[in-house]
């Protein structure tokens, strides 16, 4: 098959041996993947991810110096079964699934594996029990969005979202993005987001964004402030306390060193910060900022299983606006360029890949 | 009266003009105050405190060109009322108190005000309305440990504990042996806890701990996990993904730059980490570590007012063994020998001063 293949830390593209599915595995034709922010930083700074993957106890850890096929936002058609599956869906049916292969031997990250291919590749090997299948009706490049989104709606469960909190999203990628659409269906209000981009804060209210500002403009923590005063008369705090605020639930969506310590300086007494972009380098904060203030910090990964299911049925009902998001399509060829492209926030948001086109 | 006063980032004693209680304030004699490691931060890093202090919006900041009285751990009689007090104490009465001086025209924080003098001086004002009368049978000294260790209790509770948490505390100096005398009384066991100090470990097996670790000698997380291993026949996780084990709530009792990041380093995945050491420096951190593991950092600060009340009257029902705490008495000529002595932890816990001491 045709690949995109990341070896020695660069993108080629390949013939490779198709993959043969095993006990309890689908062979599947890749439809679409989106290209993720992380691997970008993988190809970048792949000996990082591997030192912090061995570092935190990883239950799979790629070998950067081997081939990896990366990929890991994928919407893929059934073409054949392995020994041993239940065969409830039918070959030719779409389907979307977490990117990890359940193998008795140890688990396997789709997309981060020297020994299974990713969505960058013409067929990939997925684990039978963890297929969903699209909707009929829904479109596979939007059902390839699933896992995306997905990490936006686990950031927001994993903040214990109260009514009275009012969120602020520093950072409107992709990441920044799907927390958006998660806090819109979750009935957030009012949302800010902030980025430096004009083309992504325009996103960021077709997601959903109530307030958007442009950090170059002015502060995003100050325009936080103006939209949580409370409504209606409010008594004055005793004891010349300031105004009182309702709460913060800021969210980390930039991933890059610096941020958590702005956002720490940047919060209103007690707000909790979910860390949802994942900074590669080490980085430096002001713990005496987190103690007066009472922070916390909570930082995520990846989403359950019944948060990446309920997101597939989430965008198949038109509840999540992800058309927009996508702002290119290439083939295996293209992977190298649209990875430069992407480094450019203000052209684009989402690529796919789509395997098979000429 | 007579009192050590902070002058030009030195501790002097001098004769000080009296406090005149203002409205709804009561005039005390300090009893005996505790020295905190807060104050030994305070004279080393005036400059740093009050920064963070600015920078986190604290309602009262000390100016450290200016006088303080420092001393913030108290327990002290009434000896006169201000105007429109209730009086619903008497003259005579033994009294702990928040730190707080509630005024109209702001919050004053006792300790660490240039207007109003802490325990480290003959006399004090309060306000009236946050007087805790010390329990009849309680000892002034037990009293004054109120506030240390209602620290402990507030880190406790926020860290909204399950029964399946197994605790490890870093650090076993005041703010970690309250921390694990907290967590005795609520039950959390086994209660795991670390210090290089051999005299501090004992304060820790003494306060509760049910295991402790000499750092220099064997890894804390190692002897955690061990501990941490649910009892009876679990069944192996499947895929490969490591022993199951039970929640991790990890409370940072050090707050010296390096602690939070080992930490993250040494923590399971999903584990809590309660930040309680107050860190004045700048502190180095790898995000992608917390990511990873789905960590969660919550830093915290003092108590509520319900949970200071609870700790005076835990001391008086002596659920909290305070006695071996205290480790030296003096007056306030002996506070600045006494801030000497406490930089060794091998011989101090809690020194209190007794200023009325001749």
């Amino acid at each position: 098959m045709r690949a995109t293949v990341m070896r020695n830390r660069k993108l080629v593209v390949d013939t490779l041996p198709d993959p043969k599915p095993g006990a309890g595995e689908v062979l599947v034709k890749t439809l679409a993947c989106g290209i993720c922010g992380s691997d970008l930083h993988a190809l970048q700074h792949a000996d990082r991810l591997v030192e912090a993957a061995i570092e935190s106890g990883a239950p799979f850890i790629m070998d950067p110096k081997r081939d990896v096929v990366m990929g890991h936002e994928f919407c893929a058609e059934i073409v054949d079964f392995g020994p041993g599956c239940q065969r409830s869906l039918e070959e030719g049916a779409r389907v979307c699934s977490m990117p990890l292969l359940l193998r008795s031997e140890g688990l396997q990250g789709i997309g981060y594996s020297n020994d299974v291919p990713g969505g960058y590749g013409e067929l990939m090997v997925l684990s039978e029990m963890l297929l969903l299948q699209v909707p009929n009706g829904l479109s596979t490049r939007h059902a390839a969005l699933t896992e995306p989104m997905a990490v936006g709606l686990h950031a927001v469960e994993k903040a214990r979202l109260a009514p009275e909190d009012v969120p602020l999203v520093i950072g409107c990628g992709p990441v920044g993005l799907a927390v958006i659409a998660a806090l819109k269906l979750k009935g957030a209000a009012p949302i800010v987001a902030a980025d430096f981009s004009p083309a992504r804060r325009a996103l960021a209210e077709t997601l959903g964004a109530d307030v958007v500002v442009d950090p170059a403009a002015g502060s995003p923590y100050r325009s936080w402030q103006e939209v949580a005063k409370p409504s209606g008369d409010v008594p004055p705090m005793p004891f010349a306390l300031g105004p009182a605020l309702r709460p913060g639930i800021f969210f980390e969506c930039v991933g890059v060193p610096g941020v958590i310590d702005q956002m720490m300086k940047g919060a209103p007494r007690a707000a909790r910060i979910v860390v949802v972009g994942a900074c590669m380098e080490p980085d430096l904060m002001h713990p005496i900022l987190g103690i007066n203030k009472e922070l916390s910090l909570q930082f995520v990964l990846g989403y359950e299983p019944h948060e990446f299911a309920a997101t597939l049925f989430d965008i198949a009902a038109g509840r999540i606006p992800v058309e927009p998001l996508i702002t290119g399509d290439v083939g295996v060829e293209g992977v190298g360029a649209a990875f430069e492209e992407l480094r450019q926030p203000e052209k684009h948001a989402k690529i796919l890949v789509e395997p098979w086109r000429s």
